[in-house]
């Protein structure tokens, strides 16, 4: 993926990384939280999520780097007292951009943050508890990381001086990613609630896009989606029975998001520069070895079939 | 404090806020942690500063903004469901920063992260789990704020893009920060560890500053610090006993931010530009009267006397 090599945005100049960005990885909000309760982590998946990663950025042995008490522990943090200074491991850089799930989406929706007016006392206050929820996601997500060994560093997009302007990016200053990467870290980037509008960034917790929603028989798992000059799509593969029928897509009440819809758009986006992208189910074969550049040359035909 | 309408940074131009800022708060991670357990919060003395920079900030009634679950609880966030949303709140334009105490130090000490060398594994893992201490108290500290019903948005130095050269800031774009302000949040900034080196930014846990360790007996607190043309210092009340002796200030093994030497330097450097600077004791009426702003025409006679 040596396109990546420069990351630019709307309104920054384009900052060059001194090595190749290898991947960017979306861990979608539904395969690391349970989407059902509230601001509840899927510790299960996060952990394989977490150890899949490690695999595919460290090359050699590492050490643990959370060393921070557990809220309501009292357990001391365990520091490598033996630690090897000389240890020397290759890694790739990576960037991790991870969904709210059953964080955030709660505040958001109660408030009304995603539409905007920030006159209002609802909805400023909304802006405020979205912002608790999503930084709390997040300093978990680093933690799980950490813990595995990842040089994690936590970027609020808020922070970072992104916004948009009609919900639309229009400011993304990527320096502060990039010299994070630079320096060796893992910038985790969040779905985050941003001046403007709420803004954010695709893994869902299914096996990737179907033709109506997954829960339903007959769903119709998608395997190829062209995506043409203009940044709209359709799918190649397989082909559906009732091609008049189109593509049913839903957004969850609740998911101030835009659903996968706006996922798939921004897919295209990405694959239309000529990168490739792959939509996977966290926490399985799959992610791992998507992770691990195995689909790279060719798909098996085996792939996806569950 | 109208000077503080422009806001600047060594190498960013001058950000100038619409409304005038009111106050910059630096709370001591001395007095809203406990700084002789590892990552306890001083819950105490954290509510009632919630409390007064509430009460100085907000003129009228105002809701609470934090709407997230505690970890480990099963409650559910109390939202407002009959939320006034015509609530009108007149709120000063305050920016707080805090300390790490308990939080973070061990980790910085342990690994020398301070001392710079991100290329040795022990000092990149003390990095990321430096960063994911004071994180994780910034959270606290927003949350307690939010909870009070201030508008407190946590945002990190790192994350903000600042970084220091040799220690010194090289890099602090205040951008961020005075648009945060203007949309009417409090931004909630934090001693942080930045690329480079660590970076702290003044309350500790005691009356202020006193002429040797606060705990020996005889300690005088120094009432008044004339500040020189070159940002050198002296003490002018009380008139200490034996001139020749120097003022003592004593820096604790695991405090990795200089201790009150850097911070009365720093101060120094405020008082400089022409704004007040006052060092209270968290917590306390002391610093409910500074926030009121009742010391701003005189300091009374009984000031600091216990």
């Amino acid at each position: 993926m040596d396109q990546l090599h420069e990351l630019s945005a709307t309104t920054s100049a384009a900052v060059t990384l001194t090595k190749p960005l290898h991947c960017i990885v979306k861990l979608g909000g539904a395969a690391i939280t349970c989407k059902n309760e509230l601001e509840t982590i899927n510790e299960e998946n996060l952990n394989i999520v977490s150890s899949q990663l490690r695999e595919a950025m460290i090359v050699g042995p590492c050490h643990g780097m959370d060393w921070s008490r557990r809220p309501g522990s009292s357990e001391i943090p365990t520091v490598v007292d033996d630690f090897d200074d000389q240890l020397e491991s290759d890694s790739k850089k990576f960037i991790v951009v991870h969904g709210a799930g059953s964080f955030g989406h709660f505040q958001a929706s109660k408030s009304g943050v995603h539409k905007g007016g920030l006159s209002r006392p609802l909805v400023k206050s909304g802006f405020v508890a979205t912002r608790i929820s999503v930084t709390s996601l997040n300093l978990e997500i680093v933690r799980a990381l950490a813990k595995e060994g990842i040089p994690s560093i936590g970027l609020s997009p808020f922070s970072c001086g992104w916004s948009t302007c009609e919900r639309n990016i229009a400011v993304a200053d990527t320096l502060t990613v990039v010299k994070a990467i630079d320096a060796g870290f893992v910038p985790v980037l969040h779905g985050d609630a941003v001046l403007d509008s709420s803004q954010n960034l695709i893994s869902p917790d299914v096996f990737g896009v179907y033709d109506r929603p997954p829960t339903e028989p007959g769903a119709t798992l998608l395997r190829e989606i062209a995506v043409r000059e203009d940044g709209s799509w359709s799918v190649l593969k397989p082909e559906l029975e009732d091609m008049s029928r189109p593509v049913e897509i839903t957004v969850a009440a609740h998911d101030t998001t835009g659903g996968m819809v706006t996922k798939i758009s921004e897919a295209a986006m990405i694959a239309k520069l000529g990168i490739d992208v792959y939509i996977v189910k966290a926490a399985t074969d799959h992610s791992a070895r998507a992770l691990q550049g195995l689909l790279k040359e060719n798909i098996p035909d085996d792939w996806l079939e569950q």
